[in-house]
């Protein structure tokens, strides 16, 4: 029965029992761990074949060069044709980086901020003021690049439908400090979203009062399914180039949840026009990233193909824990009106909705009965959830048991914290 | 016989028996390489077994954190304290990057631009001019870097005791716009020479005008002797300390040159002043570097005393192919007063003056014989070489033969270009 359906004194006999309940797990002296989308050791114990490469000197050596030496900055060209097939952007557009897409991103902002790209008029770091759009709940990482480059933030809400394009649309229009907009276009962190279609469309053609717009497309979750087949994605390359818009891109992606998380190999693509601009810079910043590890990875995914197949084994794992925490949400949350949650098709993350004003109470709470949550506010510009009703969800990490009882611990901290600000609306 | 003691005709008969050769070398097609100071694929072998480490999951595991999985943005502590064995710094200075030094040095200036260091005033973004002083001969790619960021290169000569430090001391001394120094101490890259320790200790203790100057401590080539002992170099970290400037000094290296080029560890260490402004950005660019590569080495080279033994089989390779560089330019152009070159006890460069203004036809001679060299005045700021007498060369990566072979082409095109300009002086 709905919290809100009841009266004062139902609701303090509910309290009571929550609370038992809430101090019985209190003394269990648990330590869980919801806050981060970590692939667990299960899955990495599913690429654990990949270790064996380069098995010999034999191996180290593709398409003429060897890869234990210095050289090919852009990736082996083996390694551009592997990622172009899992994109479908030309391998000429793509630049194989090191073992992470987060800091690709990061250079292309402080590369952005120091140089400009193919439509700048100066750097942006010679701009008044440089504002990029956040939608939100969103990724804390990307935002933290953008603050500490010092970036207005904007928040954009999400929707069903990726960012609302309305909003989107109007902010950019007619305000040439609006520099660009962070996107996690597939199974969008946190709320499990792809973007649809005309969300793509839209973000390829809308046109901008800054000529040089960028699109930080963070495709982190592209091969990241549950289930066959997963959603598609519309791809914004192509839309951007029709539009003439093509400069407006930057793409990620990287294997990190493909194999290791802490050792895979990461991409951005761009027009020819901002990669004209960014090999110089990439020439002089390295002699080539880790080669080796593009042959390793070669090895063991081989092609798009084998890569889905692989994936195939990580949604067995992933899929499991994600069942597990709803079903929870599902048996102990359902009904009472005080959470809804969200339930993705792919990714690493559920985003919750509480009571407003009640986010950071339920992570208070978990915290104090052992279980981490990833702050409350952290999907949010500069950390702030204005409504502060949104939580972040990550059960990849920890074993099924954890997470059924992270779950359980979630669910009364939600039932508390309802209760007690229904509570004291009532006096 | 001296060229400059003979006449003209007995000149010009010297120079129609060096063109004659020339011409034949011309002939020969051949496509030999001086240029670049990579390691050869026999150094690169030596380090093959490292290929199977880890070895399976178990491996993965150091100080109880799976290496294949995110975290531990400074390094692995393992690896952290494998460089502070190395470098006699202590494991906390020490922050372990990914397979690229010279990306480290990259990231810290654009730190410093961005957000300046522990006794910035202003980001050095915001400075009217910065000035950096480039010790010539020296590494191209560390004056590519300040270059890049647009800031003014000023040349300092070396000599045989490292820069010259009477110069460097006046033009630091009262001039607040020369932010700081690159330093390759030892086998300095292109001369060989190992800093002196007066040289060392000045560079520690010397008055400077700007509070933030940084001494960019290259020190590619700590463990990289011919024989045993190698050189010594003063711990600048102490020195520094001594003298209250421990935030002066940013000691880089790496393994790039001890196990596979493209793919070592590399590491930065700085004073704990700047480490605290560099973490956080360190914390929003990157969820850590690639540990699995860490263990691969931890595994593989162990420790300082098994790393030492390791870089006694490269000494063997590079020895060898420095003798036979050295053995021809002796028999070839000892003697005749128009060349001279290092004999360095390390790293991987000889260093040749030829006469005024002909390192540039000397290149030239040599590209059209089919010998690449690095271009004449790349050593220099700017690419250019006040004296046109500069060569750098780098005898690592071709095999045996091939060094004999370009080193005499590389003696032939000095004579000629030496005659050619001794004949127009004459005339």
């Amino acid at each position: 029965m709905k919290y809100t359906a009841q009266n004062k004194a139902e609701l303090l006999l509910e309290q009571k029992k929550v609370s038992a309940v809430y101090q019985d797990i209190c003394r269990q002296g648990l330590r869980l761990d919801l806050s981060r989308g970590k692939p667990s050791a299960e899955q990495l114990d599913l690429s654990t074949e990949m270790l064996a490469y380069p098995r010999d000197k034999a191996d180290c050596y593709l398409d003429g060069a060897d890869g234990r030496n210095y050289g090919l900055t852009y990736g082996l060209p083996a390694m551009q044709r592997f990622f172009s097939d899992l994109t479908g952007i030309a391998p000429g557009q793509i630049v194989v980086g090191g073992n992470s897409s987060l800091s690709l991103m990061y250079d292309i902002i402080a590369h952005a901020v120091q140089f400009g790209f193919a439509r700048s008029s100066r750097p942006w770091g010679k701009e008044e003021r440089i504002r990029f759009l956040c939608p939100a709940p969103g990724y804390d990482r990307h935002f933290a690049i953008t603050e500490l480059f010092g970036f207005e933030l904007v928040s954009i809400p999400m929707t069903p439908t990726g960012p609302d394009m309305d909003l989107v649309e109007a902010a950019v229009k007619d305000d040439p400090t609006v520099k660009g907009i962070w996107c996690v276009p597939m199974y969008s962190n946190p709320t499990g979203v792809t973007y649809a279609p005309d969300t793509v469309r839209r973000l390829a053609e809308m046109p901008t009062a800054a000529p040089d717009f960028l699109v930080m497309w963070d495709n982190a979750y592209a091969l990241h399914n549950f289930e066959e087949p997963g959603d598609e994605l519309r791809p914004i390359f192509e839309d951007a180039k029709a539009a003439g818009h093509e400069d407006r891109v930057f793409y990620f992606t990287s294997t990190s949840k493909i194999t290791f998380a802490g050792s895979g190999v990461a991409m951005v693509a761009a027009s020819e026009a901002n990669l004209k601009l960014l090999r110089p810079a990439l020439n002089i910043r390295t002699i080539g990233y880790d080669k080796l590890n593009q042959i390793r990875h070669l090895h063991f995914l081989k092609d798009k193909e084998h890569t889905l197949l692989h994936m195939r084994r990580h949604a067995a794992v992933i899929k499991r824990k994600f069942e597990i925490l709803l079903s929870v949400l599902d048996s102990e949350l359902a009904g009472l009106g005080v959470a809804e949650w969200t339930r993705p098709h792919g990714g690493y993350f559920v985003s919750m909705e509480v009571p407003q004003g009640c986010a950071a109470e339920v992570h208070r709470l978990c915290c104090e009965a052992g279980v981490v949550l990833t702050p409350a506010g952290a999907t949010f510009p500069y950390g702030k959830d204005p409504k502060d009703s949104n939580l972040r969800l990550a059960p990849s990490y920890p074993s099924d048991e954890e997470v059924e009882s992270a779950a359980r611990v979630l669910c009364c901290a939600v039932r508390l914290a309802a209760l007690t600000k229904l509570l004291a609306q009532g006096e």
